[in-house]
């Protein structure tokens, strides 16, 4: 099928009549996150879940750790794997960071990502900061100290971990807020390449009266050519914290090499307790910009029937950035093919359906596309085999849409043995 | 008991010293929405639940609607009405938009409120769409012109459902995109009092060939002297779209009278699909402008004692301008009365806790926390039967705090029957 959702906003003859066409692309990725279907009226029928909680035994901290895990839109039926982001004070900040990257990534501004919380359990203080070396610091902190370990729990626990759980493609993201942004500087002090990027908001980098910033030197020092992203951000908190996130600024000007992406925004309109969400969401604009492709609607729709390949260039492109694999989205293409197909473009819109026939093999609604095309070009055989492929891949997980498949197979079944011949759907469409 | 999470990121003899001691005010509403207790390690052990589907059966639009609810953190266990959020297009923005407020709420930017998410069924552009004059605009959306039917299901069926259904607070809000932003411009025409606030995103005011917008000068001939709020936003979308955009603002600037707050934002940087996250946020945070006061923390902790009563006043002001009932929340107070604990000025701790037990006596943390001071005050006999009320309270939900309300019943058992002498919290520690 088409989409869920779509949004037409524009008419033809306006100067915006391509991009009208395949508006719907906008809304197609609408989660559908219900855990199953309603089918009694009245309230709190089926809950909306977007995560689900675990739960790791970590012997080097030496407690079990609870986590949320929440995993993209279709996770459950498909085969892609998906960048793992980490969210440290994981439970406060779970239902809109998840909100912001399904928001994004439905827009086609960032990859869907896996995103792993990790709530705080006895003490939080601990976990998060590295040794002081200020009396009065260590009066102040008794407990302070243990960011090592807890680097460790995250690299070599809960990473293999999660990656032994979920299908998790090779580029991983760290935010974290607070001390927890004062962790993110520790760990790229010491292992810096544990993360692909980092989003530090507001860190602490008053920490040891600002002792301790000035350590990060050692960052290049120890990686001279390290390769990541860094955006940092610091509210209207001012005094040692904001002086220490100049200097961090200065060190980031003057050592990291051009491989090394940063960018720090300070945002005096926010306090301490509301810089989270939009450092969230534009660290998340910046880290991932250029990923949607300028002009794609246009691209896509290209006379000379290259806009796929070019769509799927930039793609490449994209994987050769971050070093994972990135395929052309599945509702993206959908999309793209209906386009086509609207405008008579039998044989292009054809290549698209088979396309994601071919990268997304277990979703069902690629196959029912794809028959949507092979019936409008009478290729009713062809057609039919496609519908109940889809029809096949929606029974098992009770697929939303199995009433469409079922009379997509029943309909074309009636088509092939009616009398009347097939017309192909022409350019005059 | 404190807060589930705490953020200290400042020090003692910094010029935000006062800041720090409560600075655990900012996380203290992490939201609690798993379904239960995990009691299994691994994967998948307890959905994390935002929101619930229901259905309301509309006489007025002869079908089904399905809906989406998401109700605050705490509903089940608070006695509070809550102001209500209906969202068009549902189901597509319904994730990203209670992640918002969920955030803006639990850092005091805004009020919690209840959404009400209204997804579409068979056909989006007769639901949302007024009717049309210009014959190609006929031609290319044969099926528009249903608005007014839609509203009369908003007003005279949905609403009455939701107050019906769950403890609403009379203030309503209206978020709608393209041709939801569209319909939020006939509901002014309309029926401008059925809402109290529009966000308006993008809206399809090309509608008609800008025929439409211009009867926007009736909304304030028919009420001039409305009251209300209205943000509008309007991405890159340029020709006819922005040029209608500008047109409406023009009506506004010339028409609207004083009582009708405002704002119109353009952002050419985001594109019809990305705008209606910025758009969202920016526009409840400009609706609720003032919502959080000035300076709060140093205002809670004056050393008259009458921090509390001030921000009370302050609540008090935003019921005034709001029109519903605003009580200065519990998470608020309860840290209020810990910062006044911590610094050993019992009397103005115990009266914070108190107002919290009156304001909302279903809460079972108020009396635990009420125990916890006059525990501190040698108060002994009635620190055990505000722990032991908490147990009670705490009992038929599972409240996750139920162990530490029993050890606290317990330990002051204890202590009432013990030989040694009760030594009273003072200012010196």
């Amino acid at each position: 099928m088409k989409s869920i959702s779509t949004t037409i906003w524009s008419r033809p003859g306006s100067t915006l009549s391509a991009i009208a066409i395949i508006a719907g692309l906008w809304l197609t990725s609408a989660p559908t996150y219900l855990a199953g279907q309603s089918s009694d009226n009245g309230v709190n029928s089926t809950p909306f879940v977007i995560g689900h909680s675990a739960s790791i035994t970590s012997d080097i901290l030496g407690e079990d750790r609870p986590l949320l895990i929440h995993t993209p839109t279709g996770y459950e039926q498909s085969n892609v794997s998906y960048p793992v982001l980490y969210l440290l004070d994981g439970d406060g900040h779970f239902h809109h960071t998840t909100g912001v990257i399904q928001f994004l990534a439905a827009n086609n501004r960032m990859p869907d990502m896996i995103v792993v919380a990790i709530p705080n359990t006895g003490n939080r203080t601990h976990d998060l900061t590295p040794p002081q070396t200020e009396p009065d610091s260590t009066r102040q902190f008794p407990t302070a100290g243990g960011a090592s370990k807890f680097l460790q729990f995250l690299t070599d626990e809960l990473q293999p971990w999660v990656e032994s759980q979920y299908r998790t493609a090779p580029y991983n993201v760290l935010i974290g807020h607070s001390f927890g942004g004062l962790f993110i500087t520790e760990v790229l002090m010491e292992d810096a390449k544990a993360f692909n990027a980092y989003i530090s908001i507001s860190p602490s980098l008053w920490w040891d009266h600002e002792q301790y910033v000035e350590g990060a030197t050692s960052i290049f020092e120890k990686n001279p050519e390290l390769k990541g992203a860094l955006y940092m951000t610091m509210a209207s908190e001012g005094g040692e914290m904001l002086s220490g996130g100049w200097k961090m600024a200065g060190i980031l000007e003057k050592h990291a090499p051009d491989s090394f992406r940063w960018k720090w925004t300070h945002m005096p309109e926010e306090d301490h307790g509301s810089i989270p969400h939009r450092s969230t969401y534009d660290g998340l604009e910046w880290l991932f910009d250029g990923w949607s492709m300028p002009s794609l609607f246009e691209v896509a729709l290209a006379e000379d029937g290259e806009g796929l390949s070019r769509i799927n260039k930039h793609h490449d492109e994209l994987s050769e950035r971050f070093g994972f694999p990135i395929q052309t989205p599945e509702a993206l293409v959908n999309q793209v093919g209906y386009a086509l197909l609207g405008m008579g473009r039998l044989e292009h819109a054809l290549s698209a359906f088979k396309q994601n026939v071919e990268n997304f093999p277990n979703s069902a609604n690629v196959y029912d596309s794809q028959g949507d095309a092979l019936d409008a070009a009478c290729r009713l055989k062809e057609a039919r085999a496609s519908y109940a492929r889809a029809l096949e891949l929606g029974e098992p997980s009770n697929d939303s849409q199995l009433d469409l498949y079922k009379s997509n197979v029943a309909r074309l079944t009636e088509k092939i043995s009616s009398a009347e011949v097939c017309v192909v759907a022409g350019s005059e469409m």
